[in-house]
């Protein structure tokens, strides 16, 4: 049996009837998606995923990327499970149909996105990269630039990697060195040569693809300091001929691959850029609005590192659901019965319904997000509204979903008991391959500000308060229903601290803000999630299903996750406006 | 500069002024304990666990243990730091002073334990079983086996393990199948042969000491089914003669040591007794009563184990502060200065405060538990509330401060950003060191039934209405004044969402009991260690102490704490009394 099984109905059961998703089949560019079509990609994807994929999770793990001499060999069958990858047409499935991609919409390709993840979240890491290198060659590069890149990324022939990072330059991309020099002889016009060292450089280096286009953020010599003055280059691994065919290397090379905690198996590159004679690099677009096209892939990478966080939890939510209906140990407290499976012990069921109730709310969430950005392409008349939506819903997702990943990852580990930290069993693989993504793409620290200052106080809460308008428009048609008005009634009250918070907030100093940001943002992620668990309490009571355990126990996710996780939002609230207590008088030095 | 830096401040404000050892030198049996003399074992204990132990700690991670052929090697330098260890009397601070030990009260030996476990979690482990080891014999064993084994336990000459789990008995040492059959012949009356297979014995091997007394949990052949029909033995890895000396090797063998997640530098041993003609053990105590003998050393185990929680965030938090001092990256945003360290960020800085006002809060908490159980051992006239206090104590300290252990474990790795992953940052180290704490002697959810069935359902609130009432004489004379009326306010507010659990619990059902004990155990939690930090708080406020910076820090952690932590009673009061919401009705196998 394989270690992932997609968890196919509760994703349709999403997609069909709780993210606005549902309304699909009535949009006029989605109108092939019906039901039976998206039943049928999720099936092929999952198969895919627990057939190629979760097969080498483990042990990619265990024997992890080997550098010698500047070349990384990725885990034994991960080179054939690429192919595969890019065959099967995976890789292109939201990729644009003019470079041979089959640009299917997000609220699938999200969903499918977060089956690879779970299955072997270290080897496919390199999709959201090309998916982001690709809209941003889409979006901003020269139609040249295009013609050589874009057919090669999509079918997967060509990789890429985003480097952003150095030594002295991580949160802080304005403070980033790396120099880009233009070329100004007449045959090399348009070129750039890059020197500088970049470091935390995922896939920056590897035996996947035959060509990787390295996405370097620099500065021109003559730039205005700060990230304002970051220009965004592209530098092939290999040089390349007019038609695009490889020449010669580049002068870049990957140094070392740094020996981490978890993600064994996907190489994090330090590389040096231009120690010779310099790296030639195109730029793309303007110069000095790097930080603005890299924001493209930057939000994109924001949104797959939060769904990691939700596939990182439905795998451990799954192989801790096995091994607790297997594993016999001691008596039901109840019954008294002897020998009974260790689910059937209360407190393990609801660890278990404590993880399946976070990964449902939350994969709830990612699909409204792959909605939205769907009907914002649209370019409809709410276009804007749904821009601002994913603004401020992408430091949420991202921050909130990765918590709540790495806090269940430990549960997973929790419910294997001994066996848990024993290395073999492979549930603690979970746990280190979760830890770096509160981290990586923007700490949780960043995306609290980030929401605080730039999503909530710069726009002066329009944007949150027009989030507060939808979710008090679905409460109050959930409470005309009888039989959802206690559980509407308690959801609203929740709400009316989200609106309190954002009203002392927005009142409030630039210090207490930054303050109270990451607990403001947690208090945002647990109303969103009891929002999209109420729309899910509402369908299941309303589907007209034949599979009623399985909105039986809907039901009961929904009704555990108001019980456990929903209060949260009240002690967040006091937080939030008392989160400035003691820190103004705390001395670092005593 | 040492990995560790023992609190000492905030170690000696506590003893002193917080909990009740601040008593101590009014009792008559610990009149010589004055502060200074207790100043002066903590700084050289301080000393010896910076300058000994913490060198040893990354080294032994990176090193692990190897096993050979039945034989395990710890990391190098452990050997010469166990002899240092023992010479030096720090194993022997709190053992009988009978058998050369020093009978120092558990206050001191406490504090003093945090700091090994700070240091060198997986070194010191060894510790806490010599400790109960030597309880269990003193109060039980026969007066030739005190002769053999107490004195050479005390001065680390022979090391000692707890022979419990096999691989069908966990959590449930009910189902133990190790057999000890008495011998008949004349010559070894007294004698028993062992045989079964022991898993997960912590230093169950290794090449500290000379010998090892594994004391083995095991069955005889006609003893009533389970945990009622177990039996304590005492099994020599080295057969003994008359005079204790050492002789052929028992029938007993290491066969494997476990890969795990963290603790490297402590070999987790499979052993196997008996598996030729059977490993000669000798009764402690009477037939049957095993579990219960054994009970004494998990007590002690459980306790340590929640010191193991406060002393790896304490490390933790210590490398986190000393890199958010020193890493400089972005632009202060309230000033707008560029460059400054990173725990200039407000959102950094509370995550500093956040670890630290924690570990101050549990660190309180574990000194009170120890002042009381040095009262319950005078025997005077309360010792049986100090009895009821320690054992309702125990479930919750053990499972609570390895709980938050672990979420500040996580919060270290987080302050470091991306190098938090890095393994040769060390501070990753830390997240997997602990998390086998919350598993370990009886996990979180063992803990949670314990407490909520034995500590407080079956006293019918006795104990815990005992503690309330403690908490509460205390709010009332923190309420007269002036200086602290709001913040007793606050508190006393949170204090009747426990008392209202406690009514609701008692007259719950007994699911509705069992789904609510981990909710409740964290409440308690949160209620202890708001009233530990309620005295510094006034403690704080009314101290006659030059070092007014120090006592400025405690106030802003209290302030802090009363902001971000004492609240999640209000949720977690929420979650109590709903706690089965959605549990019965979900389908494990849906």
């Amino acid at each position: 049996m394989s270690e992932y099984t997609a968890p196919l109905r509760d994703i349709e059961f999403l997609l069909n009837h709780v993210a606005d998703s549902r309304f699909f089949n009535q949009q006029p560019a989605f109108i092939d998606y019906d039901p039976s079509l998206v039943s049928a990609v999720l099936a092929e994807a999952g198969k895919f995923a627990s057939q190629v994929l979760a097969p080498l999770n483990h042990s990619g793990d265990i024997e992890g990327c080997r550098f010698h001499a500047g070349v990384v060999r990725t885990p034994q069958g991960w080179c054939e499970a690429y192919r595969q990858f890019c065959d099967n047409g995976w890789l292109s499935l939201a990729l644009p149909e003019d470079n041979g991609g089959q640009g299917l919409p997000r609220f699938i390709a999200g969903a499918v996105h977060e089956m690879w993840l779970s299955a072997n979240m270290s080897f496919v890491m390199f999709q959201t990269l090309t998916q982001g290198a690709v809209e941003i060659l889409h979006a901003f590069a020269s139609d040249d630039l295009k013609k050589l890149y874009l057919d090669k990324l999509v079918s997967g022939q060509w990789a890429t990697c985003m480097s952003l990072t150095e030594p002295s330059a991580g949160s802080d991309l304005g403070s980033i060195r790396t120099l880009a020099t233009k070329l100004t002889s007449e045959l090399d016009d348009g070129r750039y040569l890059l020197k500088g060292q970049k470091i935390f450089i995922s896939y920056g280096e590897h035996d996947l693809a035959e060509n990787i286009a390295h996405l370097v953020l620099a500065r021109t010599p003559d730039a205005p300091i700060g990230a304002k003055g970051l220009s965004l280059f592209v530098v092939s691994k290999y040089q390349l001929d007019e038609s695009g065919n490889l020449a010669a290397l580049n002068d870049l090379q990957c140094v070392s691959i740094e020996h981490k905690t978890g993600l064994h198996g996907s190489p994090t590159c330090s590389i040096n850029y231009g120690e010779e004679r310099g790296a030639i690099g195109h730029l793309i677009g303007a110069e000095h609005c790097g930080l603005q096209y890299m924001f493209v892939l930057m939000n994109e990478a924001r949104l797959s590192t939060g769904q990691q966080g939700v596939a990182i939890a439905e795998a451990g939510f799954q192989r801790a659901l096995r091994y607790a209906t297997e594993r016999v140990q001691g008596r039901d407290l109840i019954s008294g019965a002897a020998n009974v499976t260790i689910a059937q012990h209360p407190d393990v069921k609801r660890m278990l319904m404590s993880m399946h109730s976070q990964v449902f709310a939350l994969r709830a969430l990612s699909f409204q997000i792959a909605a939205r950005l769907d009907l914002a392409q649209q370019g409809g008349e709410h276009s804007a509204a749904e821009r601002r939506f994913i603004a401020l819903m992408t430091p949420v997702f991202k921050a909130f979903a990765t918590e709540s990943g790495n806090h269940m990852a430990g549960t997973a580990v929790q419910v294997f008991g001994g066996m848990g930290v024993i290395e073999e069993t492979g549930i603690a693989q979970l746990m280190r391959d979760v830890r770096v993504t509160t981290i990586y793409e923007g700490s949780t620290g960043i995306q609290a500000n980030d929401l605080m200052l730039r999503k909530v106080v710069a726009d002066n809460g329009f944007a949150i308060n027009e989030l507060i308008a939808d979710i008090e428009a679905d409460y109050t048609i959930f409470s005309v229903s009888s039989a959802t008005v206690i559980e509407t009634a308690c959801n609203r009250a929740m709400l009316d601290s989200l609106k309190d918070s954002v009203c002392y907030l927005l009142s409030a100093t630039k210090t207490e803000q930054l303050c109270a940001a990451d607990s403001f943002l947690q208090l945002v992620g647990f109303s969103c999630t009891s929002w999209m668990m109420m729309r899910a309490y509402v369908a299941a009571i309303n589907a007209n299903s034949t599979d009623t355990a399985h909105l039986g126990n809907i039901k009961a996710l929904c009704q555990f996750y108001f019980a456990h996780h929903t209060p949260k939002i009240q002690s967040l609230y006091h937080t939030v406006v008392n989160a400035q207590s003691g820190i103004g008088d705390y001395q670092l030095s005593c």
